[in-house]
């Protein structure tokens, strides 16, 4: 089978089979097929499409291009979860701790930030002493002792996934349906997962701009998913406006620990909430969704899954004294209020301009090599939400700061990312939908 | 200009600016757009199409990406022709001298046979001593001192070209309207070309299988190149059968040698007029297309041709003996004549088929390293021509071949390229339609 007759029958929109997409992943891993025979494929597939058949296959043959994880000796049933990504989405501190806190075992390979969207890593970097570069073996242990472990992605999983990741990068090939489902999921099925919830964020947050493109990723994941014999389960959620409050790493950390001690704000408690219950409903520890919701919010107000966030901190050498005072977190040394011009409904939180401002802050990456500061950010106020009524001059948010320049350079697009409107407003609810594979489908 | 930004622009379905265009591929000819980037773009461009301004300024930058001849010192009109190739093409052999005869100095850059097709280089190195290495000033040279010479393309001109089609090679992207006329077109200009005469062929025997393919094409070539300034003509020409009789570069030889002396096949020596007649136009060396049709033919009959070609093969070394006398070029040891198996009209002479036949029997190339036998090749008989009657028993060609047991590997292609009728068949005129480009448009 040669490499540029898998290319030619792409580029002529033809259905490829299972042995032609094995033989392209194995090769182009293997170095036999070259990084230009790989870009002109990619590029055809993203123009062309892919059939969920070849979707599918083409994530098996990512997932088992490496090493994959057997977590069965220590977990009978692993529930991983996914999300695609946002602004102030810190799902994974809360959700984690909820669903262990049920002796359902949480073992989560998780990413970093890049561009306006933040990551799981830099936020639990943020606490004094978190380690997340563990080993295989460490990763076991940690999740048999205390059912609950993160850490990074390590490259020995789906090696084809990190490889075309990189070229998709470089060569204008990172939009496309089929390549976006099989470049997640390969992942998650490397790192051994039996059942998945996606958390899909739609919105001018998210990577999909639109509660439609989010759906159809989703549908995609879920088929796919469920034809390699995985549990799936898809909540499609609002990212219009920034998950929660808090924007910035250890901003994060602290809205996250408020989450797990029954204070967190509405929305991002309700969306942990969903997303758990999902978790639980999927490793069978609850009957209905509605049991569900009312286990993981229990739990957050009962003390047990902050007890368990406690746990999996000192196991990953965090400072378990900066959880308990986040005062002790690392801080920004400037720290100003941004006041409202004028009285009125709020009718725009740009999540995209936050996220932005908080790299420009110093507290994301423009390119993947960048440094991080894991003390500055953005935290809006209360009311600083779609639809809420706010009063002149009463803080719209508060901005954390490294130096004055900074905090300069930023102020016109923070003033520019909030607006304000005479109209009433509408208030958004945070999960549209949730989309459930049908048992056994 | 980020490569990357304008690989996503094209693959939107974008029209790239001139300046886009340029960057991208003098950034490819100088490395730092690595082939990744530009196989991706390929097929972005082969999928979503590029505009005739676009497809200009794509052939602009590769013709300017190295160095571009400058024959005005020798000649102060260069009119070139370029064959979209085919199986009996020894078009230029003829038309060369025809063109010359009449004081037009013809300067061409040739190529050589790949697959089914023939090159006029392999053709005239079929002649002993025959050298198409020239330098630049060599080439030079001889067109001032006899107005006629023939070089292979050297590495300075157009290096765009050279890198990109090497890529469409192996990436599935050599199928494009745009990437084809841009690549014929940037060579024909950067050989320092004011006026060219397109031969499109189409058929199976061509690359472009229906007229409409090949009329398309043309009219692309023809805007492109009166766009940047060139005059420009092309002629449709029919390539369901083999033009001429012989297939195989020495015998092509002879058969170009009994055209230039008068004594040639009716289709042959019909398109070398016709080709010849738009170039003597084109040059300002005839009124009307009757009269340059008239001055074509006379100089296949009053010896002037004949001449033009014996100087221009002394002029590169070629044995004259063996022009003089054809049975002193290259002879195969074995020729056998293939009998009609049944009397009839022929309604198939299968010209990919009989080029293919060429290939195994070691007179073409399957890859471009591979070594050719000049000697080798068919000639068809008189009648063998699609709607002559043939009888049963008198030979349809002689198969020329270098030991039996090539000879028996071919036997069965053969047999089947050529069939035979009880329905009454039609003849096909060779020349399908002429395209002139407006003067001055």
């Amino acid at each position: 089978m040669r490499a540029v007759d898998i290319i030619s029958r792409k580029r002529d929109g033809l259905e490829l089979s299972r042995a032609e997409i094995e033989s392209f992943i194995a090769g182009y891993v293997a170095g036999d097929i070259p990084d230009y025979q790989a870009a002109a494929w990619l590029m055809a597939v993203l123009l062309r499409g892919m059939t969920p058949e070849e979707t599918a296959y083409l994530t098996e043959a990512m997932a088992y291009s490496g090493e994959t994880l057997d977590l069965h000796d220590v977990a009978p049933f692993v529930v991983d979860k996914h999300s695609s990504g946002g602004v102030g989405d810190k799902t994974t501190l809360v959700v984690g701790p909820i669903v262990s806190s049920f002796g359902v075992p949480v073992g989560k390979m998780s990413g970093r930030g890049l561009s306006f969207s933040g990551g799981t890593l830099d936020k639990l970097e943020a606490i004094p002493g978190f380690r997340t570069d563990l080993s295989i073996d460490a990763f076991k242990r940690q999740l048999q002792e205390i059912g609950l472990v993160v850490a990074g992605q390590t490259q020995v999983l789906a090696p084809a996934d990190g490889k075309l990741y990189a070229l998709r990068d470089v060569t204008g090939t990172v939009p496309s349906r089929p390549l976006i489902a099989s470049s997640i999921m390969s992942k998650k099925i490397a790192a051994g997962a039996d059942g998945i919830v996606l958390d899909v964020k739609a919105g001018h947050g998210a990577f999909m701009e639109t509660e439609e493109a989010a759906v159809e990723l989703a549908e995609l994941m879920v088929a796919i998913g469920t034809r390699l014999g995985r549990k799936m389960t898809a909540l499609i959620g609002d990212m219009s406006q920034p998950l929660g409050l808090a924007i910035g790493n250890s901003l994060e950390v602290v809205e996250a620990v408020q989450t797990l001690q029954g204070a967190g704000p509405e929305d991002f408690s309700q969306h942990s909430v969903d997303v758990a219950a999902e978790m639980l409903l999927m490793a069978d520890r609850a009957a209905t969704p509605g049991l569900a919701r009312a286990m993981a919010e229990r739990s957050l107000h009962d003390g047990s899954a902050w007890a368990k966030f406690r746990e999996f901190v000192a196991a990953q050498g965090g400072d378990l004294a900066a959880v308990d005072d986040p005062s002790l977190l690392p801080a920004a040394p400037i720290v100003m209020e941004l006041p409202a011009p004028r009285s009125g409904n709020i009718s725009l939180v740009d999540p995209r301009e936050l996220g932005f401002a908080v790299v420009e802050l110093g507290g994301g990456r423009e390119r993947k090599e960048d440094d991080i500061d894991p003390a500055v950010g953005i935290v809006l106020a209360d009311d600083t939400k779609l639809g809420r009524a706010v009063e002149a001059g009463k803080p719209l948010m508060s901005v954390h700061a490294r130096d004055a320049e900074s905090l300069d350079r930023v102020a016109p697009r923070l003033a520019a990312a909030v607006q304000i409107s005479e109209e009433p407003g509408e208030p958004r609810s945070h999960t549209h939908r949730v989309i459930r594979a049908a048992e056994g489908a």
